[in-house]
């Protein structure tokens, strides 16, 4: 297997996205389930990014879908947040921190390998979230590029041209199937990445039995590739 | 002057390529005038980005416009090269060493603003480069994601939106007078920063007299744009 480049899921594979959104929800004064809200926020995002896919939606960043899926969501359980809130609940995903092994694993990752980003996030918000963690990439590579969300085959082919590569030397690393399975359809190698603690503790357990490769951790990825 | 982030040009701004090219001439066998070789390769491809912009050539990326500008070269001078070495003399864009200051002086500006490359290089080749040279940057925009080649604005503009500035917040630095009237003809802050040795001992001194900032180093500029 000559994996010559690995590409990166950001939010959830790398970021704790729910504690620090559930965090700005409290600062926000949404003291009461903060983490319920976080996981609803998150959902009604995913799926308008795929209203974006179908043509449904026009595009919008993920700031500009955050910022729509939280009006609604708040309209929707009648809670009261002013606009300047808002933007602060928007700017939090802006600013989220990394599980305890990414910073020093794309390091290691690094040495060996090409390490992209391949997100749904905007370059900018990419550029801010990286900056936050001090993480190290290579490259960033967006949905933004490709108009169009993951799980749509164009943007793990739009990484795949950027960085010169065809499509098997290329391998997403990321802690959703449905991500993975995009990948895959593209003719990406595919590594999943064991996250528990995504949606919090005692939530299901995901798997990838299709994966090429399952591990805990990025230590974990760095040894089995050089393995 | 609010500038949030600094876009650097890449060849000959960052990176000595006259040097590395020459020597890859020499490595080729074709030993004399290995430097004005190079000099007149680079011009061409120059030229090429030129046809390029005004729709006389389809868009090729700077291996191929690179390729062709050394077929032709080598033709018009009688010199046989075979296959595989012109292909190392590609290949030599790619590890190509920076000027002394730019590792540090890169580093030093990222503490306190955004600096992405802003180079006619594609993705691929600005991965190589700055893994090679070990210059850490926290995005990389190519002219290969606006399919077309500085000067035009076009290129200019995606760094903007891509980094979600106004024009004004963004202040490309370049060695090339060319290159600045380019991004402030799109609305971009310039910072001249000089490479005397770009085109070797002796050759004509540069100026650009509509900078905002004009500086001899990166470590210049960053006491400069700190003051």
């Amino acid at each position: 297997m000559a994996v010559r480049a690995l590409a990166f899921d950001v939010f959830g594979t790398l970021l704790d996205w729910r504690s620090g959104v559930a965090e700005a929800f409290r600062a926000a004064g949404v003291a009461d389930d903060a983490e319920e809200l976080a996981d609803t926020w998150r959902a009604a995002f995913f799926s308008m990014t795929g209203e974006v896919n179908s043509g449904a939606r026009p595009w919008g960043n993920v700031d500009e879908l955050h910022r729509s899926a939280l009006d609604r969501l708040l309209a929707d359980r009648g809670i009261e947040v002013p606009a300047d809130q808002r933007e602060r609940l928007v700017a939090a995903w802006h600013q989220l921190d990394s599980w305890p092994d990414v910073r020093e694993g794309l390091e290691a990752l690094r040495r060996e390998r090409v390490v992209t980003a391949l997100s749904n996030a905007h370059v900018a918000l990419l550029v801010d979230l990286t900056r936050y963690g001090d993480l190290r990439f290579d490259c960033l590579v967006s949905a933004e590029v490709a108009r169009v969300y993951k799980p749509d085959p164009e943007v793990y082919l739009t990484a795949v041209r950027l960085l010169a590569l065809e499509p098997d030397e290329l391998m997403l690393v990321a802690a959703h199937p449905l991500d993975l399975e995009g990948a895959r359809g593209a003719g990406l190698r595919t590594a999943f990445i064991d996250r528990p603690l995504e949606y919090g503790p005692g939530s299901n357990p995901r798997e990838d039995p299709d994966a090429d490769v399952s591990v805990g951790d990025l230590h974990e990825l760095a040894e089995r590739l050089s393995g």
